[in-house]
């Protein structure tokens, strides 16, 4: 069982990953388009990889409109939502600890 | 704001990072090689950087004993317990939705 706990928690404990999970969680069902606008820094191929992984997990359900010209949705699944809120935690951490890691960051930067 | 918590969480939300954590949670301090041998599948290199790393953020503080031959060890800091705490709710999470993400991965693989 751990190597399978390791293994899906490497998989979900990665950047874009996060990021994308927190747009999907602030806009709702949101185009391909925009979610590359609310994901700082995200390349297009790093979008469309990390949507099709989320997607292959079950953290995103896909809904391709077949209109003139056709678009794509992403929403959260119920089970992207669960995933969500276990990172909950992570982020308030990030928050609250921001200052405490960029003084530690400084002080070995001056040691080293 | 954004950018920096995005970037510390970027920064945290590492499979290696998270093993490393897990192994020093479990065994307090510890030194290199049996660290090496608690997180399954790291090369040196990437234990190296990785507690480097984790040094330089302050979650991990580095012991240098000055005996013959020379040994380091590695404990938690008091932040390195928050960030483990904080990230209890995601290995439960990992735990508890092992099969659903398996599922969602066996559904899609036959549909692809």
């Amino acid at each position: 069982m751990d190597a399978l706990v390791n293994e899906l928690i490497g998989r979900v404990a990665d950047k874009w990953t996060l990021l994308v999970l927190e747009a999907l969680e602030e806009n709702g069902e949101t185009r391909f388009s925009a979610l590359a606008r609310a994901v700082p820094g995200i390349s297009q191929k790093m979008l469309t990889q990390t949507l099709r992984q989320m997607e292959r997990d079950g953290f995103v359900h896909r809904t391709v409109h077949p209109v003139i010209p056709p678009h794509v949705d992403y929403r959260l699944t119920p089970l992207g939502h669960t995933l969500g809120e276990a990172f909950c935690s992570v982020w308030h951490w990030a928050e609250a600890h921001l200052d405490t890691v960029a003084a530690a960051r400084a002080d070995f930067d001056t040691r080293d």
